[in-house]
């Protein structure tokens, strides 16, 4: 059951290499996390290829949907990166120049490397506010509720903690794990009661294979931490009731 | 720019625990390259929440805009299992009890281990086709242009195999990798160029960092491979122009 009220967020995950299956994204699971724990909700992400048309659409589509939109990929120098000509698009604004930006680069590039390719990189939509880059200098920008990110991911997340502070999130999600050595299948019916008796609580059940043996991990998910503990310990209870031993476990 | 007249297909990852970041998924890189050895360009993925009404409107979304529609997860015993009965829901179709189904689960499980928990695997939306499961027997179906199938990967991999055969596709895609240590930067300009002179080839370009040399890895594909042979000359030619020594590699 969706909260009530949650502030909102999708991610938007775009580059051909990731719908090809030759880069496995790696950027999705930090986001969930460190949105997690600034209160923000992730509901949905979408995988999209380098194609104007559909980047357009996708970005308009989410923010209007959701309270906050994360791009990652495309902004780099070369032709298949036009991730910011694109939210411009989507903003109905002009791609200009971004003269902060641009002195980032003729900083960070020794002159003899400063070219046209480069410079591209210090085009941003009209209106956007800079995001720094610590790592490699070529920044992000954030244009309404729209955050535009890289794709490669140490850069990613140096750029995310510089402006997690920039969000409005509510309670941060809290959760509980507990691990058996029970099937789903087992531990199904006495799951579906506790979920129940605990409508607030999402309560997610996730097979396992540890040493050879088949097992659950039963995880319950609020931001309310008393909720999160009566309903952990109603999912202990089904758990011993089909016959396992729960653990809690971290995460 | 995509190509006319191919063969789509979109990709629905259901589960909270890959939003929230605990699990990462191991899917789309499976399927992103048996779809295009198969000649069914995968041009989307949505990554969504154990959620009936998102699960319902994407997928009567992504079945209207692409030729086939693939589903990963949600279809286990537990009440966060909810996918088979959403995608009856889309079709506006019944969800049944499947007498096949039931009879393979019953041969699957011991007799005591049959349970209603278990036997909601054998329901599925009426007029659905089965894809058999040669891991763990609780089949996934196909319902039209959807394809329902588990989200643990071993399994799914296995249900994938047996339907592809199914598939009507068009031509496989084709890909080279030219890879060389120039970076992105210093390449662009004569990549956008050769990207101009055969549009018919879709150009990647992906940096990466080996030996602690910063390089740049260029994809080129399309599936008439002389263009792809005659585009990968031409990359090789822009690397050199940039300084850089092309290596051939594979994927």
């Amino acid at each position: 059951m969706p909260e009530a009220n949650a502030v909102t967020a999708a991610v938007i995950i775009i580059g051909n290499e990731v719908l090809s299956g030759r880069t496995r994204d790696a950027n999705l699971s930090y986001l969930g996390k460190a949105l997690d724990a600034a209160g923000v909700r992730l509901r949905e992400a979408r995988i999209i290829p380098d194609e104007a048309e559909v980047i357009v659409e996708t970005v308009n589509d989410c923010r209007e949907r959701f309270d906050y939109v994360f791009t990652t990929g495309g902004i780099g120098p070369t032709h298949d990166d036009v991730t910011s000509a694109c939210v411009a698009r989507a903003f109905g604004v002009e791609l200009k120049r971004n003269p902060e930006a641009e002195a980032l680069l003729r900083r960070h590039y020794r002159p003899e490397d400063v070219n046209a390719a480069r410079l591209k990189m210090a085009d941003v939509p009209e209106g956007a506010a800079l995001i720094a880059n610590p790592v490699s200098a070529a920044p992000g920008f954030q244009l309404g509720n729209v955050f535009v990110l890289p794709g490669v991911p140490r850069i990613m997340q140096a750029m995310f903690e510089g402006l997690r502070h920039r969000l409005a999130g509510g309670a941060p999600m809290v959760s509980a794990t507990v691990a058996a050595f029970v099937t789903e299948g087992a531990v199904a019916a006495g799951l579906a009661e506790a979920q129940a008796e605990h409508p607030t609580v999402e309560i997610g059940s996730y097979p396992f294979v540890r040493d050879g043996r088949l097992g659950t991990s039963l995880v319950v998910r609020a931001p309310d931490s008393t909720a999160v503990e009566a309903a952990a310990t109603a999912v202990e209870a089904a758990v011993r009731a089909a016959g396992g031993e729960p653990m809690r476990e971290e995460g």
